[in-house]
């Protein structure tokens, strides 16, 4: 996701981006306290809509931020924005916040933001080349719920660098959840494809993948322990941005190279 | 904390309230990222200001959030800001986000915005009538930052409620750390106060406490478990708004009412 286009839906209305403002009481400001979705289109049309959409609300419900338009209403307002803002292909990002509260700490009215971002698919080249993961000790707070907390993501950033890596893969007392934008699977030395079933947040990717991988191979959400993926043939992550991408290295592990099972799982999920 | 009084400093210039504006792009809307500091000022004059700065400076610069200003300018626009807002008594948050972030991940130029509130000391009722807390396992993410994340707290308030508490007591694997927005003491039948030393966010409040108590009292700093709650002969919380508050009930434990060594340190805490 790179930059913000022209419009941006605000509550009731499209606004320009620089335009497109909260007060500084606003509940996301003083206290963190928000969710979002983030969804992608093509030729103007919202991909796995729904399922975007089945999240988002879900999250709100869970948050108690009370979405004072319809689900059919929210698409109507969504694909108009995609039209005013011209671009056949992007992403789609709905936040909502805690709303300026009276005493910065109760929930009140929320604010609505639909913004639309560029972003590039992964090419070939970061395909073959990989992402180099570095394991952190930390559990994501309310982990089943697309808050807008990356604060521990942020703040590890200089880290990552530092440890050569491309990102972070989360852990608690050795068992794996999840990378802070991404799912992680592995796939064992008999074929079978491994990803945690809690305390992660279930990515739309991952949920389309894991039926697609059905058809080919036997799947299991489980743990998967640092053990697990030292023993593993490939790791692999899945995210709306980055569809499916092999992982090459985990701390000091690396993988041989052998992509077939994930090269196979990033052909049939492009094909959706 | 009760609600903004009309002017707030944002960046570069004074504001009324609901001009006080941040676009939605800011890494605080998008990911959650900030610091702030609370401080209360008497007559004009912040209390503990060098206190509440060393922290806000240091929470800064843990964030990576460059401070635009230096110390003494800062203090000088909050010294005008309580002048401008015209109220003897308040408090003065000093928030600070992670900035119009280009690919809503990245720090920026942080925005910096200083904002008066009202709020009340508690009143003899309150502090005969005491506090009931409720504990919650949680751990804070980076805990010795003040960082805007409250996201657990805020979620948690139903549940609060639900078991007819005031507040929530986090702990983790039976080791107590804090509350959302206070630091926990207990008294021990032998007259030594013991609050948590690690994995906490270290108050203002807390340290001035400390100092305090050690010319009366043997004060240790180290974990407190939950056991030790049950044996406890008082318990307490301290902050820059309650002050010295009792607690009078932890989960199913009632405490028995004697609050000798907390109105000692409440009578002598409020001297400063």
């Amino acid at each position: 996701m790179t930059g913000v286009v022209s419009w941006v839906f605000l509550n009731n209305q499209f606004l320009q981006e620089h335009e497109a403002k909260l007060q500084v009481k606003d509940l996301a400001v003083q206290r963190g306290y928000g969710i979002f979705d983030f969804l992608k289109f093509r030729d103007y049309h919202p991909v796995f809509f729904d399922d975007h959409l089945d999240r988002f609300f879900n999250s709100a419900k869970e948050m108690r931020l009370e979405i004072d338009c319809s689900r059919d209403q929210l698409k109507d307002i969504i694909v108009s924005l995609i039209k005013k803002n011209n671009n056949p292909d992007g992403g789609i990002r709905v936040t909502v916040t805690g709303g300026y509260s009276p005493d910065g700490y109760q929930i009140t009215q929320p604010n609505l933001i639909i913004s639309q971002h560029k972003f590039s698919s992964p090419t070939k080249e970061q395909f073959e080349k990989g992402l180099k993961l570095v394991s952190y000790s930390h559990q994501r707070q309310l982990p089943h719920i697309k808050t807008i907390d990356y604060l521990m993501a942020i703040w590890l950033q200089p880290w990552i660098r530092e440890n050569n890596a491309d990102d972070v893969l989360y852990q608690k007392g050795g068992i794996v959840c999840e990378c802070p934008r991404s799912n992680f699977f592995i796939v064992t030395t008999d074929n079978r494809i491994i990803t945690p079933g809690e305390n992660i947040l279930k990515g739309i990717s991952r949920k389309k993948l894991i039926e697609i991988a059905k058809n080919y191979f036997q799947v299991e959400e489980k743990n998967i322990t640092l053990e697990d993926i030292a023993n593993a043939k490939e790791a692999f992550i899945s995210s709306t941005t980055k569809l499916v991408l092999p992982v090459v290295q985990i701390d000091r592990r690396r993988f041989s190279g052998t992509t077939t099972v994930t090269s196979k799982l990033f052909t049939e999920l492009s094909k959706l």
